[in-house]
């Protein structure tokens, strides 16, 4: 949620920026727009750590040269329904799309799509892309790894990202269920606002340097978050299976850094020593409802699912159980009207951004 | 782990008299052995919940007649790597193997293979079926819905099953990797032994009747199990996620029960009054890792992964961090060896079991 200092941007704003910038960078029209399509996603959606306000870091990298601003995705390996795709040092954000849509194609054919993808970076926010297969009657798959933040259980010492998963289901007359939950049992950006209102963080989210668990949030930066799950007790182990899976099928199958050699998105971050792959790796799957079962009866079942789930007697104190996608759906209504409240900070970065290249920011 | 009072049974010895009750209720001797290989692997992999400890229900299910003996599987619905089968109301045991083979010979010819199957009962261990898709150089994933005991967060209600999701990935000279984790906080399993030996157990895991959290064990029964993550501070809202992926693809897609209208496995559970499908839901996949990358190549990188994750540094009062699969690894060698440990109550059940059929249980 914005604080009390920020401004009220229309998302086309926004958008019309980050292409033209991403553009001043070299990348190609169409893959412009394309990108800052995931990023206003994020935007909309309120998941405002993975919209513009990662800008500035797209900005750095493509500055150092890391960034490919136009890659030749190549197929490296497949066969019919599964394929390894190279994104060529690329955008994430121009990638992912890209290999989601190879995916997609192959579901189209066969049934299902699923492609291991090496050599690309940060691709936005993990629905992107299920949200895409909905679009053709669809339940898309996607996951990826980032760099080292989480400790395996028992372990003091950081191995993997954040590793998200996600997966979305199209309802008849409801808004899909969008699943997309990081493997960790928070995200990093929680542990960071507790830091600076100067709170203390539950037991269970985080682990200090010497291994030991820790609620003052500032340990987090030489220590590191644990798994979903958190505690043995708690079924950490569940949450470190769960991201070790999205580090396997993302980068292990496709030959990219995994676990701890992924490569750092921010340029502040420490890059490990050794490489065993190509870049960051993702997964994305598309399977065709319709190989399955009618697309509306499909459809009309979700509706049922999730009006049966959404009435369910509430525990004391809740007004009512959510529905899976439900918070982002409804800042997604309010955001497309109003506009999206982008904080100061961020609003410096974009301004800062427009002097660096000359591209014009105005609201 | 067995308590003392126990006898040591090889595992041929079970497996035998396991099969031999299958026949006894009419399944095809191929069927009966192979439902018996589902149990036995559960009780080698140190799985006892899940092993001949159930026999006792499986009897029972087909003494009432609600188990078919001889199920002919149909495929109602597919598209080349996708397909909806139905298990015409057959034992999961035979039910599940049969449908998982579906998807690794879709897996044969379009590289994945995905199989949501309806009409189906309780399929013992979720890692049954990717262990035998390691036998063919495939990724074996592998789901199912169970009786309802889990609420969704902020859900005084149950609603969901225990979920289970298990994938696997081969190492080159390492034992496989293995995930499988239900998404409640817990195995309802362990809350039933909290109780038996009188202690509490940790808040997060159970809410009571009216929908608060709880640490007495017996408030399970009119209450309900949390999901992974417990309470929403710590992620309680990705189990419920997990839980509710893991429903859709099982029995959303299939037309099988979902959600709160899951039939119970065991007799003495209250039947959900409404019916929405047919039996449970399982979902299978298979991917062949041919279709990704060279085989040899893969389970190298496996080998890889393993080691740099069984090194990382532990945290204190720990000796090492485990791989996904380790502690059931160790078990099967053991018991391999040295026999199953199956606790007096059970041997008690078996000696029933062989009263009422007329099977001889001898060790």
């Amino acid at each position: 949620m914005a604080g009390p200092n920020y401004l009220l941007c229309p998302s086309a704003v926004l958008s019309e920026f980050s292409a033209q910038v991403f553009m001043h960078f070299g990348v190609p029209e169409h893959d412009a727009w394309q990108a800052s399509d995931v990023l206003s996603k994020a935007d909309l959606r309120g998941i405002d750590s993975h919209g513009v306000a990662r800008l500035r870091t797209y900005v750095d990298m493509f500055k150092i040269g890391r960034l490919n601003p136009n890659p030749k995705l190549k197929i490296i390996r497949e066969k019919k329904s599964v394929a390894t795709v190279d994104g060529d040092s690329g955008l994430g954000l121009v990638v992912g799309p890209k290999a989601n849509e190879i995916a997609m194609e192959k579901a189209s054919q066969y049934g299902s799509g699923w492609v291991s993808v090496c050599n690309t970076n940060h691709y936005g926010i993990a629905s992107y892309y299920p949200l895409k297969a909905l679009e053709r009657d669809m339940i898309g798959w996607s996951m990826t790894n980032s760099s080292r933040i989480v400790v395996p259980l028992w372990g003091a010492e950081r191995r993997l990202g954040t590793n998200p998963i996600s997966i979305a289901f199209p309802g008849f007359k409801n808004p899909p269920i969008v699943i997309d939950l990081a493997t960790s049992v928070v995200a990093f950006g929680k542990v960071e606002i507790a830091k600076r209102e100067g709170k203390k963080i539950p037991e269970g989210w985080i682990i200090d340097q010497s291994g030991n668990h820790s609620t003052l949030p500032e340990d987090v930066y030489s220590g590191g978050l644990l798994p979903l799950g958190g505690t043995r007790e708690m079924g950490g182990h569940k949450g470190y299976c769960l991201s070790s899976m999205v580090d396997i099928l993302s980068c292990v199958l496709s030959g990219a850094n995994w676990g701890p050699f992924a490569p750092p998105f921010a340029l502040f971050e420490e890059a490990p020593k050794e490489s065993v792959g190509k870049g960051i790796g993702h997964f994305f799957g598309a399977m065709e409802i319709e190989g399955f079962e009618d697309v509306d009866v499909f459809k009309k079942r979700i509706d049922h699912w999730i009006e049966v789930f959404r009435n369910t007697k509430p525990v004391p104190g809740r007004d009512a159980v959510l529905i899976p996608g439900d918070p982002e759906h409804e800042q997604e209504k309010v955001r497309n009207k109003e506009g999206i409240p982008v904080i100061e900070a961020v609003v410096e970065d974009l301004n800062q951004i427009a002097r660096e290249t000359g591209v014009p920011f105005r609201v």
